[in-house]
């Protein structure tokens, strides 16, 4: 997507130096954009745990990236050697956001195809093309997403005879959180695109404000309208028919339908649900856990650390970045990263290959090459 | 309550000069303790409108105390005069906060008030003493709402044989929101007080951060084990068996049993609903709205500026306040600073008179003059 008019996508191999991979440091937006190079495993991984970058789609293309940095460094005089080396790597890799299955995802499909390659060399051009494959795949399969999503609001826009459709959308799962357009977003930006006339809620998302940095910034860097609003108040919204849907991405969502996503997003579900207002999740296949059928009781759930909630950095009137405390000092916080939404509250769920019910009959009927 | 070992209330009249009126200034904390003078009406009003108090019951005390400021302010020479004065004071202080039925309750008391006074000089002396009764009865009122709440919380404590009992709650009713004890903070201070183990989940409540900045900072002053967590979390906690218990406050509560309260507490509720978990709301008589039936359709719902959602004040590590901007500069918000639960979410009402029902039959119950 555009960035001041020129395109980007979140993560590139550098042009004229195919050892350095470059990344857009999400810490800084919207006030500074900033551009990171990774040289090595170790800079992928604190780029991730220290979420330089952020968002399924983009965790997995950064740790598929990551993998080939590693096989960069890993010895190259011995494949058994290399392969120990990546094998660990990927476990660093694997270890830095426990809720994202994309890492794990993108970690495996490295393994298996570099396995495929006998020399070493050959497994570092592996890792190389499959870290380009992942992020290609990505890309193209939020486009994808987007297609099939557009439908839900141009029918929408249509019942409301093409009146502003107005839809909620908590944390950032949009180009920001993936190689490029996004999952909750893609169906926006179509829709924006072809000229169906979309408004955005844009929950801030506390506590690390995904949604009032960087899903607002994406939104007016594409020119779509959009408001910032406090986490609370959707609920508000839904009851006095201010919102005609809400899509949202996903951390990890099981073959069965339950959603782990940004905490907070269960709120929302619940709210939509009283109040009838559809609740979408928008994901790429790589986002689907196959294994957990009990998404509340199994997926794990990320903690933080404390100052996540208690400073929050902002843009002070001289253009300098700060961080400031918003609590008493020695009152203690705690901060969970994720929560899962129970599939009876969601309406549906856009893929890649279409939209589908939130139930294991819906996810594998457009997966059925995953029926046991 | 006590303040660094010292009791307060959060509004007096000034020793040594009862032609002022003091209060704390509320923007300040947890970071500063700042008491602020008031000495007429603009200074009364502009203290409600610009949040330097809020709270039902404070913003009900700071009104009942405006209205004696305007008294001395008012002409003294001619009692139709002072009377239209004191009407012109009541609409301007009414004006300052829509959702807050104490307001007009602590206005329309002050005017009958005075209205059955003959003279000037004894209509300023009954807007004093009236002002100091609405202050008394808050505070009375509250310490009595905490004898009642605090039964629930003892008998959860027995069913857990004396583990901690987790209560969460939004926004700030505690003392700081009413003249002493609060309200949802009154159970919690007795039980407290009582020996019963409890730990409070505090949401800081965005996007003014009552809960991160005032409750958080009035529980640790009196030694009450708390956790500040992102408005986001609760539902999270709800799922996982982490809350035993909410207590809310409110700003209006219709006699059916429908709950205005600071944005948000709708989503709680309905988390709360889900998760089998009670959810009481405590309040004094004074914020019953005693003519509306549908609480979602016709309680008036502030608007607030922008500016609130998209810049945060907090504590530069120089000791120094700053505010900081959270969103893209040119990103619009809005800012509802209320939302209302429905009567059907809410287990409970506790009074100043005991627990009821959230309906007509069991409001009506405790306050059986209110039947028409």
């Amino acid at each position: 997507m555009n960035v001041n008019g020129k395109h980007y996508r979140t993560i590139w191999v550098k042009e004229g130096d195919d050892r350095v991979v470059q990344v857009i440091d999400q810490r800084f937006l919207p006030h500074k954009f900033v551009i990171e190079d990774l040289t090595n495993l170790e800079e992928a991984a604190r780029a991730i745990k220290e979420m330089h970058i952020r968002g399924a789609g983009l965790v997995g293309a950064t740790a598929g990236f990551g993998m080939y940095l590693a096989a960069l460094e890993a010895p190259q005089d011995s494949p058994e050697a290399f392969t120990a080396f990546m094998e660990e790597a990927g476990e660093i890799l694997k270890a830095t956001r426990p809720t994202a299955v994309n890492l794990e995802w993108a970690v495996q499909r490295q393994l298996e195809a570099m396995a495929q390659a006998d020399t070493v060399a050959e497994k570092v051009e592996v890792a190389f093309r499959t870290a380009q494959a992942i992020a290609d795949e990505d890309a193209e399969f939020c486009r994808r997403l987007g297609e099939h999503g557009v439908s839900i609001i141009e029918e929408i826009s249509k019942k409301k005879n093409g009146e502003v459709v107005n839809i909620l959308t908590h944390c950032n799962a949009g180009w920001l959180a993936f190689v490029d357009y996004g999952t909750a977003t893609a169906p926006i930006y179509e829709a924006h695109n072809r000229g169906i006339k979309v408004h955005v809620w844009v929950d801030e998302t506390r506590p690390r404000n995904q949604g009032a940095r960087l899903t607002a910034w994406e939104l007016g860097q594409h020119g779509v309208p959009h408001t910032v609003i406090a986490d609370n108040v959707g609920g508000h919204l839904m009851q006095h028919g201010m919102v005609d849907m809400v899509i949202t991405g996903t951390d990890r969502t099981t073959y069965t339908g339950d959603v782990a996503n940004k905490i907070g997003t269960y709120l929302k579900a619940l709210a939509a649900y009283d109040n009838g207002v559809p609740f979408y999740v928008a994901l790429p296949s790589s986002s689907f856990d196959w294994t957990i059928r009990d998404g509340v009781k199994e997926i794990p759930i990320e903690e933080r650390g404390e100052d996540e909630v208690k400073y929050i950095q902002g843009l002070l009137p001289d253009g300098t970045l700060a961080k400031v405390l918003l609590t008493p000092a020695d009152s203690p916080a705690t901060n969970f990263g994720f929560d899962v939404t129970p599939r009876k509250y969601v309406t549906g769920l856009i893929t890649e290959r279409g939209i589908c019910e939130a139930s294991e009959e819906g996810v594998l009927g457009l997966y059925p090459e995953k029926r046991k």
